[in-house]
């Protein structure tokens, strides 16, 4: 009686298959078929990535639509391939639904899938379905390439390179405070929506990340989903190396300055250790008057790759300490 | 206390990352990066497949371990690769988990996934990790190629084809009904065993689907997840052609004749529309007699492509009709 049903390989087949650029280069065959088929036309490494997002782990419905939903998973799968210095280019799309799924979920998904997908030019070329016994599951596979076919790594930071991030810190640590206090109000002002925002919908660093990469500047590149501190440490590890981070470098949006307070939080903490701000963190011989970019993105020095391996937080200076260290989920085992 | 503790990072570091040979050929970066890399080093297309398996929906915790979950759900991946004639190569895990984890739970796991890798040559390059609020969630990225360059896709079958099927039929059906009701109990009988062994752990037909591709002999294949009568609606897809089905002809095991009446279920249905099976279904226009293939498992000519759009099944030439068609889960959308 007015009840839609689909199945789950109508799922894919109806409401994704049209996304993006079917006959695409490349794309010898897409959605449909057992597996999808890409061409290699040229001897350029494949970038790989997965991602997911996970209702009430990653978000909560209340303050985040299916539309944001969808265009996040793009997002943060494409900071992966920007962090490579490399160009997104087909995707595969996992969902696990819960039913019945609320009315127009799917829909509203689709629309924000399309518009993601499109603005970065990545083509759907395959995914599955499946019903979830609960929560809404969904998750992206990322396929790029780099341009002159040599991706940033993470593993080769030197001493004395300089620590750069691109963008500001904390924005979305803060916005997701915000989110969980207030949901997505029409009583918050313009600043707390610009740091929602942040968190909702974050702008991974695409052509930045390509840009960095063409012109061969970095020795090391990250994106900060984690949080500063625990994806600096991602960069360090196998070598034993450190970093200096000089705090009052950091760079803060105006809205961060002016909101951090009343919601009782530490600027400082929530840039180091706040987590899906999605920025690229990357290190380079080159000084700051060395670097210059076609992207407005502001690019900011934060410290040094040191010889002494660990990380050291310096306030003017001055060894400081954080009770933090990024965003982890720790699993514990029985017994 | 004896506690351990994982974050989500050192679950694919520690447990991982040692899975295959990293420095397999064509692999640049495995695990440890934003995104693996893997080179191209001849011009073959790339075949990527994405599926994932959640508790309570494809299995139940009582009656599959982690061991056997990590073997299907490789099992499963490597289907759709073989399903395109190719040979599975690299894997990117995806691990949802709540926490905290039953003990032992991920090293058996672990231990499931090196085997069933290690036993098709693939290398795991990446992964990510999440927290789950309920039920477990793996899922698998499975990369491929076809030896000579040409995978078999699914929308070419020929009027007059016959349709082939490899192994046996409704095993896999028959042996979850068991499972539902006695679970993986030592009162089983032998035959019940390998019933319920063809759930849990199904041979995905990759070095045969190979060969096919190599011989070039199939005009279309696809493996049979869904069940019989749903994949092969899925081969006659946007054509306008059909398919006729001999139920006479159709393959079981011996233990499936003599166990399914046990479980007042019809053979017939259980192989035309029980899903899991993971056997091939291809159409050739080669007769029986003209096929050789050097691996032992069997393939039984079960019908062929007509020019009537639809799928008939004959019993005796005479037309039957069944209740069910084929596994199918629909989804629902409120209001």
């Amino acid at each position: 009686m007015g009840d839609k049903t689909w199945s789950e390989f109508e799922i894919i087949n109806r409401f994704f298959r049209t996304i993006g650029n079917q006959s695409a280069e490349g794309v010898i065959t897409g959605i449909g078929d057992d597996a999808a088929v890409i061409s290699e036309t040229r001897e350029r490494p494949l970038l790989i990535t997965h991602d997911m997002m996970i209702e009430d782990i990653h978000y909560k419905s209340r303050w985040m639509s299916p539309y944001q939903l969808a265009r996040k998973l793009v997002a943060v799968n494409v900071s992966d391939i920007a962090a490579m210095g490399g160009k997104p280019l087909y995707a595969l799309l996992a969902l696990a639904l819960p039913d019945p799924m609320e009315k127009g979920w799917i829909e509203g998904f689709r629309k924000g899938l399309e518009d993601a997908l499109d603005s970065f030019g990545i083509t759907l070329i395959g995914g599955d379905t499946s019903q979830s016994p609960g929560p809404v599951m969904v998750a992206l596979t990322l396929l790029g390439k780099n341009d002159d076919g040599t991706p940033i790594l993470r593993h080769h930071p030197k001493v004395g390179d300089t620590l750069y991030v691109t963008g500001t810190l904390g924005d979305a640590a803060l916005g997701l405070i915000i989110l969980n206090q207030k949901g997505q109000s029409p009583a918050l002002t313009e600043e707390e929506v610009f740091l929602t925002q942040r968190h909702l919908d974050p702008i991974p660093r695409a052509v930045l990340g390509q840009e960095i990469a063409s012109k061969q500047i970095a020795t090391a590149m990250i994106d900060i989903s984690d949080g500063l501190i625990a994806d600096l440490d991602h960069l360090l590890e196998e070598a034993s190396i450190g970093a200096e981070i000089h705090v009052e470098s950091l760079p803060y949006s105006e809205a961060f300055k002016h909101v951090a307070s009343h919601y009782h939080e530490s600027p400082e903490t929530l840039a180091l250790t706040g987590g899906e701000d999605y920025e690229l963190l990357f290190t380079s011989p080159l000084p700051p008057d060395r670097l210059s970019f076609s992207s407005p993105t502001a690019i900011t020095p934060i410290g040094q790759i040191t010889d002494t391996p660990g990380i050291k937080i310096l306030k003017h200076g001055n060894p400081v300490s954080l009770d933090a260290k990024g965003f982890q989920h720790l699993f514990h085992q029985k017994g």
